[in-house]
């Protein structure tokens, strides 16, 4: 980490980020020729950052700089910078195990908080690609192949605890994003607070989160369950945004938020953008039953590709881990009794991920940051019942748990949720 | 932190503790006069320190240094010599909590690793005292105030977040002694290993548990509870030899192995040393029966006190941490709520305890490191009598935890397994 220093710090534009890649060779060099035959483009659609795309006539770079705080609200709303240290830090920790589900970072600068890393083309957002009703059936299992090999490795399956405790006492200082994060998805939803964003026809169904005690006790599981399971090292933010594909190729992108907790918060976030998208259906392009039965077949593909991807890496792996020694079940019984605790490891990762997803689908709904996938559908009626659907299966995800095994179940949910409607008392026990 | 420097340290001794307190003037002045009245002696028991008290006209100081290696072993078993960094920063972490249940601390000097501390007097060792067949009904309840006060005051209940990653980033690094906790405690004893010190007639457990697939399955639940949990700083060697006691004053010390982890790791910890004292009474002086009745209601009295103490300092408190939000419990529904929610963490804590608690007598009586209250016991057979008895209760905590669902079962199979003999076998289902 460093200090941000206002004095020496510049905040690139589309006009001088050639000078910034000029004054570093080894990016010069990617870029080839002269600094005047690059052509560098603002793309970001983010709040914390800049980003540009920067062509040369030997290749191409993307740059990402910190902001110093929130784009939208200007100096108004500052934010420590130091977000740029822990994605660098992340994209190099997970790396190895990931390759090319992420794009290759070249560079990264303390002091002017930039990253330049892979430029990809022809990817685009994962979420937009779905919105314009393109199937990226690749998307999910890459997505799963990336979340399953990141948590494997950087927990104590993986490595002597000492390793992982560098990572958990470094990402421990990621603190200014958690901060936003634990307010927004955990706290700000349940209290009547000005930040949330409530569209005037849900007001029955966020008045009644609110009050409802069930829902509250279990956010007050999950909650401390995000706080203390120091489970492996998350990317915190890992959803349909975070993601740029092509229809054979995956990069998950955006670690700024990463964080040493429970695996499972990961593998629900994702899961939660997906039945958001399926409920969110009417906004987007293609034929709603044949979007539908896409994206639940990839809610599907995404959860068994983690289970099974998780459980063969373990398999395969040496064991040198601390949190379970190889020598402990190293006889007949203790082989086979290992079979049965690697799938209790991962229906545990499962469980607490359908908490997690459950907490993130109401965050998107009755607190702060509203998600395109409903925000393109027309009709502000429309739009609630689509909500609405989405926050009864959140509800039940949360206050039912036990009726969710295994994501079949979850799936099953998804078309029985779709008319529960503006009346949150309606679906009350669904 | 800083490096041990092989140059520049100087190990003290009983002569030249004088000079070292004569050159820190605040410690010079506690003690009065000149250096040549203050007597220094070496009272050391245990393998990473030297332990001096020196006596001056007007005061007293306990000086206590860090060894660069175990001492039983000399320079052939090194060790990092920072384990006295993270007992400072411990007792200062925690002295605002605990106040006059730990000796206040003076001094720290981390170019020589030396602790400066109230020096206690008369008190001896808690073990010793019990040993001895005195009564110290004050210390269980005092230990129980002290454990309830640093685990709710360091956890995500009474501090926002950011302070409690500060102690979970500093603490992340106290990893040498770790690594001696983490392969004595969860590992050694279930596999066969040089420094396990099973005495012949405890042959067949030792191997029983070892094969014992049910308990090697439990262990490896409480195991990675105890690398992930990052519930509260715990003291992390909490037990009848870290209390200095009178019949009316309890402190706790040596919190070197401090770490941040589950709460109910020091709980289960305390709880299984005076289970075993309970097992061993052969060997303490004093009339068998009463000991025995006086250790099960300390037994009784130190969980009754933590959870008593531990849900009043949550009513009491502010509600300024991160982990249950009193914005969620404010309305009449909520806040009957929060008392189930309160019973319930406490009572997870619970379970965690007696799990960490069966792992404690086992690794005590099949590991490296053996206790006095059996080393006591005359006559090879008697003693392992007395440890078989201890084994067999851990057993059944860890493979039948459901038969403890409170302090009073736990105290009500004491005599149950008092027989259980040492025929693993005999027991099987117990």
């Amino acid at each position: 980490m460093s200090t941000y220093e206002k004095r020496t710090y510049r905040r690139l534009t589309a006009e001088t980020v050639s000078q910034y890649l000029a004054a570093t060779p080894a990016l010069a060099a990617r870029l080839g020729g002269a600094p005047d035959q690059w052509t560098g483009r603002d793309v970001a659609d983010g709040n914390l950052n800049s980003v540009f795309l920067v062509d040369g006539p030997e290749g191409s770079v993307c740059v990402k700089q910190a902001l110093p705080y929130v784009r939208v609200a200007g100096e108004s709303w500052p934010l420590d910078i130091n977000h740029a240290f822990f994605e660098a830090s992340y994209s190099a920790r997970v790396a190895p195990f990931v390759g090319r589900l992420a794009p290759e970072l070249f560079h990264f600068d303390p002091e002017q908080f930039v990253l330049a890393m892979e430029k990809l083309e022809p990817h685009i957002i994962l979420r937009n690609g779905l919105s314009a009703g393109v199937p990226y059936p690749q998307a999910a299992t890459d997505v799963a192949e990336y979340a399953a090999r990141a948590a494997f490795h950087t927990s104590d399956l993986a490595t002597p605890f000492e390793r992982k405790f560098e990572d958990v006492a470094l990402f421990a200082k990621n603190l200014a994003l958690q901060r936003i994060s634990v307010d927004l998805v955990f706290t700000d939803p349940y209290i009547e607070v000005w930040r949330n964003k409530v569209i005037p026809p849900l007001g029955a169904w966020a008045e009644a989160l609110r009050a409802d005690v069930n829902v509250k006790s279990a956010v007050a599981r999950w909650r401390p369950l995000y706080l203390t399971k120091a489970q492996s090292l998350i990317h915190g933010d890992l959803h349909s945004g975070s993601a740029m594909v092509t229809p054979d190729d995956t990069r998950v992108i955006d670690g700024e938020f990463a964080w040493f907790g429970p695996s499972g918060f990961d593998v629900g976030d994702f899961i939660a953008h997906y039945v958001m998208a399926w409920f969110a259906k009417g906004g987007h392009a293609g034929e709603p039953a044949a979007y539908r039965a896409r994206i639940a077949a990839d809610i599907a593909a995404f959860w068994s590709g983690y289970e099974r991807r998780f459980l063969a890496i373990w398999d395969a792996s040496d064991g040198v881990g601390d949190g379970f020694p190889p020598s402990h079940f190293a006889d007949p019984a203790g082989r086979a009794r290992l079979n049965s605790l690697q799938r209790a490891y991962v229906a545990e990762i499962f469980r607490d991920a359908l908490g997690f997803a459950a907490i993130k689908i109401i965050r998107r709904i009755i607190g702060n940051a509203q998600i395109a996938d409903f925000l393109v559908i027309e009709g502000i009626e429309r739009r609630a019942e689509a909500q609405a659907a989405a926050l009864a299966l959140a509800r039940s995800l949360l206050i039912a748990p036990e009726r969710f095994r295994d994501i079949a179940d979850v799936i099953a949910a998804l078309p029985r949720f779709a008319t529960a409607g503006l009346d949150p008392l309606a679906t009350r026990n669904g």
